[in-house]
């Protein structure tokens, strides 16, 4: 390989011929030889793209950077932002928990991407643009990377995650439409209990994640205060007047999100609580899709010797061994997902509660974990939704026959004939392995006629009273 | 001891003469010897008392219950609010995962305790009120007991958890405030960087938990939903129309708070995200305490060979071994609260996630968990404040010297000499233990009069940027 | 109430008149006013008692303590063992974090009683027996908590969960040997797969508690090791020669557990990685619970409209509203229980991964979380055991029906007419919704006779390949 | 892009020409598009390519596979295990939870590229080596994944993870020993106390690193145990006898590391508690890396405001803004490390608790999970040791500041002038913030010579007491 020889105030550094990184970068390089290389998020990086360009021209718009300048940068930042530098940024996750060296290797990239943009030769010469006297300024690593790891996490959530919840949301919501007159036999303490219809037991599942599309949304406002303006220690030395909030203005322009500038500064670069807080929400949104995936696997179990009420799509061949096996693969990728982010969640708690003094030096860590959780569910909810849920069918014939053979059905009775002489017939059919009618009858204790008058397992659901089970996103 | 005998299906069940409680309270009794007796919080016990109220004003303004058999009920669950009956309810934690056990034990405290005020013996006759078919009407213990969740935490939430933490962001704010000027070291990486002011770094900590309490208030309103009203399954078999609105209605009006009825009962009783989702506000200012009693503690650390910058007032004797010795004690006790809520968060989430088909049954568990967070944070805030942070003073010596000795102001030269001239100033200080003043005088880069007016730490901290940086509450 | 006047070195304090303990335990209950009074779990009450004596002996012995004052304080600690002193020790988990406050109220008790006991009245003439110099000779708080938490944690694990576990494991097994050769379908991914025995599903759970116990008693060679003789940071200044052998060896004597001397004290004051590394092995014994609790629910679950494959004992009577619901209560209660634990092991990290220079300052956090694990594993496993493992009984006629109406059957004739032909069986069967037989005779692919002799499910299990497939204890 | 068209019972599949892969490859890549692509770890492949070679051994050996069936299989096996077929995984961790995608990758491009080897052209005519019945043979992937993991896991520990912690412990054995006795302050409630050693401090960390090699050693019997011989349910249906114990024989030959075959194959398939357990001692460990890293920064905390009695080395230049300013960033790295690694343990938990019945299904998330946790563990270990560790040196003549004016000393003076009169003199220093000796010659307590003689912190260390306080590994 050709290597080119940058320099910083440790010394020489031999880097890449062809890369546009410098000297920091490569040390870092060398000093983090931790976990897979490249491991700092994508995303983090095209959030400096976003925040590089905003700082350029806030800088000159306050007078602190020339036009030329302020171009050179922008020029460079709209290639990162989309994407066509993405093999210019080798750091990883496990470096200086401010993310310091990322954001060297962006200022870096940037001053030699302009100098070659302006038709130069890469390490002939010495570029225009200073990584940290124009790059970096009116910045500190301490400020920029917050500042990136909030605009990486809203442009996640909003772009991605939330979307997915909803297509998942709405997938749910139809299938609760399609069989809301479905009578089934209820389930509590994994036993039999009294019926409800598939529609009302979806519903269910439409408003845990109704609710946590809620509980995630709360949590942007805090996510979208911007620490950038802090710089060093959070009292924004080395800044020009009113920068704060005019970079914060800008980064809001460039995304057409409602970022702004945060009310705290010294919290917002000593302590992660916004992301503690929005990965919460993510937490919670996997604690509820957990429920869900558990219940529609087990309803499918089967297809003969477990539950059997539901039939999922078959999306590949079964088991090699044993024909006809059709395994809720898509449930399991999704479940196996949730117990990631719950376990991301430790992880966020942790590192958030460790911050000390001015910094919290997790920050890497924090948004590497953030996105993973946030990019896993959005993925894998698209993928259940589209490969699984909107495929789902009841088997109604095995449905109709729990429900005919269920002892708690008796249920109806109490009112007719007394709690007592109800629970004989139940435990004498249960006893006898007999249906309740049979026992009924031959307890003498109603008529044929009476039984299937009272014993209508359509009455005992209360459609009625549910109208609008599932809410709708309108309520909240 | 002495025994009387009391009957359910199963058979004959000794209960002590002189207790409330019935068979089936009993029974758990014998068949849960787990843990400490008597573990189930007694707020969940008090909470039931506002429901069953409830449910019998409903129940008779239904007209399914008579006026008298309400008022027998009222008077007995008054007495249950009131904390007099404390000690009928002996059962544990670790019971039934739907807490039916519970319910039963106060369905048969009620009855029994009604039928000695009615002026009869305990153990002789038949109560007038009976525990299911009055005491339990239109109701089952898959919504019961979620409902008396609900009511318990909110109140602990409102009553203890929240005013304790706007005590303790009040007097962090005080602090502030008195110590808005006074310059001190900033601190990044642990090491020693540009200054601030106490009031901005404590202004950070007033900032943390204002979000704190922003995202704890956001997730009332799912925590004020009610499950009453499903019954067994959800579909509200069994109760009376307009029952589910009519007693949230009720037990609103008993509280004082905005309860409502749950949007979607296959969601109550099914899930408990409202507790995960409310915990999980718990556990993020778990996150931002430890954080801040960390710092609290560092800053005090010494007092001689440690930080030295912060007084604690001294609570107790010294070491028995080392006079003079005062230990950050109250921080201690918080910060053990603070990883205990972390650990609770994790219980919760496990929890959350398994349920399954129409009901949870981890609710005990959940309620316990929830209630132990939300006391403990009240109670070490409000212990914290009063014993620590109230008493708090600057060791103004130590924290000035710390400041003038410190190579960070170099920082402040860039502008003047730029950052090679500044940097050469700062190392020889450092390698030569010397102060950078003299440092730059021997370097012959500045005048000693340029230094003087140059480094002056007061104007590095920008406080005119910052007017109101601990926000107040207003803002949110 | 009346109190007596006790002084410390910050003044007056009123104790209750008809209590033994002093100044700094009473500054302690005021000044901690945080969760429920007394939860300092008396387990460390009573390994302080023995901690104390063994002290007193190695003190005198070693001639720093005369043998007078060795028995007075002897006989108190033979009293606090005997749980005669319960009463005595009012103090709060959420204290100090070096738990000095307890080890003073148990110099205090000593003090007090021992005076009582010489013929003396509370709080009229000084004590012959110094809290500090007597009492706390040759100790400090720093070394006899952690020790006291190791003693209280081993007898624990050895008295109480070990035994329950093996009595679980024990039933477990028996119901193994029981079910041996009764075959049953096999369940992967949820749905159907080939057969095995109940004898071979129950023999891996009997396998994963015996793992289980081997994994936690690996960890007691680390809990075994007592810090006591490092004093206040581990140097033992202050002790005589030969002191931390000796007070080790006595403690082991005294308890008839191989306890000795940590090998570096350091180690020993300022991390618990000895009871971090326990409880991972309580949790692994969760882990393991709940998936064995999960099956045995789900195999019992139905009656009729779930699998039914077992039925459980019927400890209660069923619910209110649904006559004949049995419900799996123990299994309710320990599944709760493993996710306390699972929950308790965050906690275990999280505060073991704090301490700071030569002390943890987490200790009654963690000792009280572990012994909330270590009881209500051994509570649950025993409960869990008497009352449902052991009256466990399969429902054969179901389990035979799933058997031979499961599809995947068709996987022995693999081998006699080639997976394709197998697999047309297995869709055919599975579209029609007839039985393999059916199937393969209609497709003319085998005769009756050879359909009968090859699909032998007990033939499928293997069982002569797992003569001890639970392998017993012998082997690790 | 080219293809070519391969089939499976679904019907046809468009595969890249050039790939080895097949048709149930494609369908998972384009079923799972979950998070990034190939993400499935590659030790887990290479782990499956000894396990396919030792598999056609042993079916070989036993007759049941041609010798020159066996030589195809073996050739491309050691390609695979070589490295050379990396680019032919392209399958994600969040497939189907057993795992069975990626063997049937496997088993595909044994399949193809014996093809190529055996001079034919990818996708012309059929591969003589079929992927289900000769490379699968008598495997399953319900055995197959779950040996690959353990092969994979132990591979991972022997190789990296175990010898990096024994390097850094090495490493903090070196400094122990260097500076043994080099007296300084102790510090416990993070509050001055009486001194000791750096040595004797050091020794403490290598006590917890070695105690976590034990216990992580304590798991490997566990983990060495094999599922393979299992197959579906764990009854090894379609395994010829004496299987399972050969094909485990073979691995061990093969990878010199005493694999065996599972006591018990229902345990093996349906629970993965060897992983929960080994990755319990992973996370012990961390959390002693937690606390020994923030030791370490701690005391290099400054380089003037802090503590600074250790100097790091300064591995990168300083921040941008402040010269001289010297960070911990190996630590930081490390401690990010340890926080996800004690995140992935709640991760681990989860999905150990998760299985049900025959099967566990996170296999792929908890494989991920562990590989991570060891090879970041290794890797960060590696770096801090040589990046940090080795370099550090004390900054002694700051040390001795602070020993020489720390008030604890007067701990000393106890058994002189009694512990009343000590507390005097160190209450007057602190009050008028002198020497002790001023105080206490000031106080007529003592004279000069005898506060000489009397207060010696070397005499304060015992170092006699512990002549190899870090015991070395002999002793365990």
């Amino acid at each position: 390989m050709n290597y080119r020889i940058e320099h910083d105030t440790l010394g020489e550094v031999n880097v890449p011929a062809d890369k546009y990184w410098g000297a920091q970068t490569q040390r870092s390089i060398q000093n983090f030889k931790i976990g897979k290389p490249a491991s700092m998020p994508i995303e983090v990086i095209h959030a400096y793209g976003i925040l590089k360009k905003a700082a350029a021209i806030t800088n000159c718009s306050l007078g602190v950077l020339t036009t030329k300048k302020k171009k050179a940068i922008i020029a460079v930042c709209d290639e990162i932002v989309a994407g066509k530098l993405d093999d210019q940024f080798p750091l990883v996750v496990w470096q200086t928990g401010s993310g310091t060296q990322t954001n060297m290797n962006v200022n870096e990239v940037i001053s030699n991407r302009s100098h070659v943009l302006a038709g130069n030769k890469l390490g002939e010469g010495k570029p225009a643009i200073h990584p940290n006297d124009d790059v970096n300024k009116s910045q500190s690593s301490n400020d920029t990377f917050p500042t990136a790891m909030h605009i990486a996490a809203c442009i996640k959530l909003l772009d991605h995650t939330i979307p997915a919840l909803e297509m998942l949301r709405d997938a749910l919501e139809e299938q609760s439409e399609a069989m809301m007159s479905l009578v089934k036999i209820g389930r509590t303490h994994w036993m039999d209990a009294t019926p409800l219809t598939f529609g009302q037991e979806f519903s269910g599942y439409v408003s845990q994640i109704e609710h946590g599309l809620v509980a995630l949304k709360n949590t942007l406002p805090h996510l979208l205060e911007l620490a950038l303006g802090g710089t060093a220690v959070g009292t924004g030395l080395n800044t020009p007047d009113g920068y704060a909030e005019k970079v914060a203005d800008t980064i809001a322009e460039l995304t057409e999100l409602p970022f702004r500038t945060a009310r705290n500064k010294f919290e917002a670069l000593a302590a992660h609580d916004a992301l503690v807080e929005s990965h919460g929400a993510l937490k919670q949104i996997a604690v509820s899709l957990m429920k869900i995936a558990n219940d529609i696997r087990l309803m499918a179990s089967g297809p003969r010797s477990g539950i059997g009420e539901l039939i999922l799509p078959a999306n590949e061949p079964g088991s090699s061994i044993m024909p006809g096996k059709v395994n809720p693969t898509q449930i399991e990728a999704l479940t196996m997902v949730c117990v990631q982010v719950m376990g991301n969640d430790t992880t966020m708690s942790i590192a958030g509660s460790n911050g000390f003094f001015e910094l919290n030096v997790y920050k890497p860590l924090m948004i590497n974990t953030f996105l993973q959780s946030a990019t896993l569910l959005g993925d894998a909810c698209k993928s259940f939704t589209e490969l699984c849920v909107s495929g789902i069918r009841a088997n109604t014939s095995r449905v109709q026959q729990q429900v005919e053979q269920s002892l708690m059905l008796v249920t109806a009775l109490n009112t007719h004939i007394g709690y007592e002489n109800a629970a004989k017939i139940a435990k004498k059919a249960y006893a006898e392995n007999t249906s309740l009618k049979e026992a009924a009858l031959a307890l003498n204790l109603l008529t044929a006629e009476q039984f299937d008058e009272w014993i209508v397992p359509e009455k005992m659901v209360n459609l009625q009273k549910h109208k609008n089970p599932s809410g709708g996103s309108e309520t909240e």
